[in-house]
């Protein structure tokens, strides 16, 4: 699912070119269009039915010159996989979650913290890894960043109603979805739970400081196509009014210095109706990109209350990675010696 | 919707019997079956679909003795017709919301709190008023029981899945809940967040008092049909951990003296697996009449949390009434002035 | 909902401007974004959002040139107000199906029977009218006329899996639609029984003559958003193989001289893929103005059958009238008489 | 999903009592609990959790003595195992498709040709092997029975809206069913294209005879849970008219001697409201035994036209392989030389 996001979004991509297509053992060796039915809207293959699909290894692209590698892998191959890509000189741009832990590997948001890009100084591979959040944690730490920086946020609960494309084409049945919701049997709740800290945290010469946010969450299915909405109440440690808290979503601005090819001018978008966000009616607002926040007002428990969503295969995803890997082309990015010349080659390894 | 449910459970009700139906003018004078669609699975208008409907007043019932009166009357009906019944001497038992907040009128869950009906003693009808909560605050209040009695609750958090029937056949139109979800633009989040207070309250000779707990409310339609899910969060005055909090839930049993009819032997279910409880699975557990709790979990910012899940229109309404109508007749409740005679006579004030 | 689409589709057209709205009663006197709540994705109120909202009369808009009425009216309203409009001088082009059975009132698909439009010679007002077919009726069409053409069609047999935006937002209610499907309560079978045949008429000097075919259609509803699918059976005068028809299909070109602004160039097309058409994946064909046909096979009783959709409010409706407003700009057309100065001004009879 | 509702239907069965369990070979060996998650609602695992899973061959069965088994099989396995149970001397009641057209197998609804039992004898193992319809064809058959008789049918075309529990747990994903429907990608359209005319058939000394039928199915699946429904169009060689039909469904009765413990009483219940059948409403009538029939009506093309919904699992499926088990122990199939004594043992080889 977030391969073929991928895929649609690279489509006439104004910066980047696939110079490659490569996918595990079954796929590999077939063209594009044979190794993977294409199940979602619009063209189909991204006009790539023809391309073949090669092995992912490095080897198997040792004719393609080391570029950006997309990586919408499963864990345990992400795993394996991204560090020896990184090892061939790659800017492996990863929607895994292999390594989003890991304090030398970057979890970029870039509206948020492109600065943490500097942690690939601490890679000791030719090329180096970036990775995007969870797609909850992104329209979390979207909506929580202007609050953050105003007041400092302490104490998160968040409750979910995520799409069913969250979990990829084979990942909920129609029996457990058709008419029914059901608490998320996975990990997702942890992922939730520990990445906002690591995107909302510093990064200085000693490395990475987690910022210092309790969170829970609650994560439910929901038969829903596309779309993660959350319902989220916020403590921080200088109050926020409803009004204020607005005011902080309307005026904040993305933290890229300039403006990336696939960014909304505005990534948070506020809405006034009572019962919006809606999945259906703003999920594919700024083309999938923006996250609709709505309904800011007193949480009786922890002060401040809302709801955010956000596409959650493109801007929490497939989007995600796009935008870090167009960070990184630019400056001062685009000068380290790790990053690929701009706009000349990538691999997509993914999953059929 | 809760008129139809009602209707249902009281055919072949070891206790009461149908005695007449009221509804309001356009539906008066019609026969039930013309009166209303029957729209719910089941043995269509309870058996009485050739009984005539009459008017929504006392003075209309004026042949019937006085007896329960059930009221699923709107809100601004039911505000005008339920001290009307009560001063014409019926015992009326109502799924409203107009007379909630009353502190003479008691917000009963018999499981929970049957001593409030004490409260009615306070109404100066010759009949008298009894309330059940919203749908969604009586699987709150029966899962918050175990936890209060043994730690005094003091903040809850929580956030809804809320099935369609909730609004009635017209409440919500398809395209608004096919493949989406949505914030309820309701006032069902200040229901919620102040109901639960009364139900755990305690009714002493100086009246009510209301439990000390802040509760946050976010109350979202998901398209499911029947079937309330809860993701609460709670934070106790002392400590309790999961296994406790699941101890308490396993042992807990309801308040009410003996059983009523209606009543299940285990109103709260205890399930371990980690995608449950799940609408469509477990709504009709206990013949849609037992709330199911599972996922009992340390919450990060709160100390515990769980999900619970209730048939809204039975357990959530039509089958509360019907429990709070079984009540009035066990003692000391049956032996009080004005409370009529077991099992004679009632009517059904409803709307179509 | 078909009002909302139709001033969408207007949004930033290359030939018309709106120069008014017009709805009944409550909505007039109100800003358009007051009079009616935007309930589908997309730009709110197409840009109109601050456009005061008039009374649906000719006299109300006689401020504004007669131009082209766009009819979104409920059968009963149109039924007056649209001769009313012609009357006052305005070529009315309607979605109303008050006067689709009129002989004197063309029922047009564009690229099936743009011909039809010397009918407006026998209608004896100022203005005229001119109706687009039932949202069924149009891919149905578009689907039978490369087969009509080429072997004349005799017998048709259809069964529809109907989105729910074709009954508007207030259509159906949740409740009958979540996890469930129902027979079509409405007179959708009688207008798809009786509208292909005039549509796929001759019109001549001495007027129309409906088409020679019998047609049973069984119309359901589905919990699906957007998007009309139809399961078609088809007996033709001479025998059409599977394969002769998928070329009858592939080769057929729109029958309107040159190409209209929203005109798909391939308004029909075909898909291989066994499980498509798919309304979730292809009911944005061509910007919902196309109809997607796949399975075309062998039927067992009728000799062929296939399934064809169309997205409902968008290529069933507001676009069908889009299109033949645009149809009215062509040559011939735009050189009658009656017809008015292209471009120049329009207005929006709607409901909200 | 059919073992699962089988197991349900045998729990608390009058006459039957589950001796064993058999399973493909992951979860041989397991209790029944661990090999297979409950999945649907009500008594989990029918009271047998504790069960043990045994391999499905007769030699790990061998301490059973041989009595009914009932075969949930997948077609593959199936076709392998039914065989090597006849021959170990059991009667197999199946629900696989396997055999179902073999001309010594009958293929049975016990309403309508019971009598077809009678081509076990042309089997030549100890055991024997009976099968029932495929899960649209049963109720397309229990229909079209009535009509038959009276006035021989001819031809049908059938369209479905199929519930996705026809599928099994595995069958269908979310992301393929959320808010859409699809055509059937399987050989679906062939089963019910092909059975009916060996259901409704005649069996003599020289063996069967189909009824010569012409039909012709569209099978799509729609985004409903269980239930599936049918719109069917016949052409009868007597004309029937609707209300003609409508007395032959009313007064129609089982071809069955006596009544079968798990039969209802009308297994073709008829409904006079527009807009039923109705998945959500009448799927479990008569336990979900019984069919409803609705919209009776003249079909333009074919003459007559109906729909008719059943529970596809429950009477399409596990109750269809249940009601042929029991009719297998009524007179004159109880006192055949093959048929096990009454009650006595029985197998449930089944996947998980």
């Amino acid at each position: 699912m977030v391969g073929q996001r991928l895929v649609q979004l690279l489509d006439g991509h104004p910066q980047f070119r696939v110079t490659g297509l490569a996918a595990s053992g079954a796929s590999s060796g077939k063209r594009y269009r044979e190794a993977a039915a294409w199940r979602i809207p619009g063209r189909a293959h991204g006009g790539l039915g023809e391309m073949p699909v090669r092995a992912s290894d490095p080897g198997a692209l040792a004719d393609a010159p080391a570029g950006i590698a997309f990586s919408a892998l499963p864990t345990a191959a992400a795993r394996e996989l991204e560090p020896a890509f990184a090892g061939a000189g790659w800017a492996v741009v990863s929607n895994a979650s292999a390594y989003r832990k890991d304090p030398r590997v970057p979890l970029v948001v870039p509206e948020v913290n492109p600065d943490h890009l500097a942690l690939t100084s601490r890679q000791e591979t030719p090329g180096f890894l970036v990775t995007n959040p969870n797609c909850v944690a992104i329209p979390l730490a979207l909506s929580l960043k202007p609050l953050h920086d105003a007041a400092l946020v302490e104490e998160v609960l968040v409750s979910t109603y995520q799409a069913v494309s969250g979990a990829g084409f084979g990942g909920e049945t129609a029996w457990d979805m058709i008419g029914t919701v059901h608490p998320h049997a996975g990990d997702e709740e942890e992922k939730v739970q520990e990445e906002p800290q690591k995107i909302l945290g510093r990064v200085s010469e000693d490395g990475l400081e987690n910022a210092d946010i309790r969170i829970s969450a609650r994560c439910v299915r929901v038969p829903v196509r596309d779309g993660h909405l959350l319902a989220v109440s916020v403590r921080t440690r200088n109050p926020v009014s409803p009004e204020e808290a607005r005011d902080l979503f309307a005026s904040w601005r993305p933290q890229t210095g300039g403006r990336l090819p696939s960014a909304p001018e505005h990534p948070v978008q506020l809405r006034g109706d009572r019962d919006r966000p809606s999945p259906a009616l703003d999920v594919d607002t700024a083309g999938g990109m923006g996250v609709t926040v709505g309904r800011v007002e007193r949480c009786p428990v922890l002060g401040l209350k809302y709801y955010v969503l956000g596409h959650n295969t493109v801007r929490g995803a497939a989007g995600a990675a796009l935008l870090n890997a167009e960070l990184l082309c630019t400056e001062p990015w685009a000068g380290l010696r790790k990053v690929p010349r701009r706009g000349r080659t990538q691999a997509l390894p993914s999953t059929t």
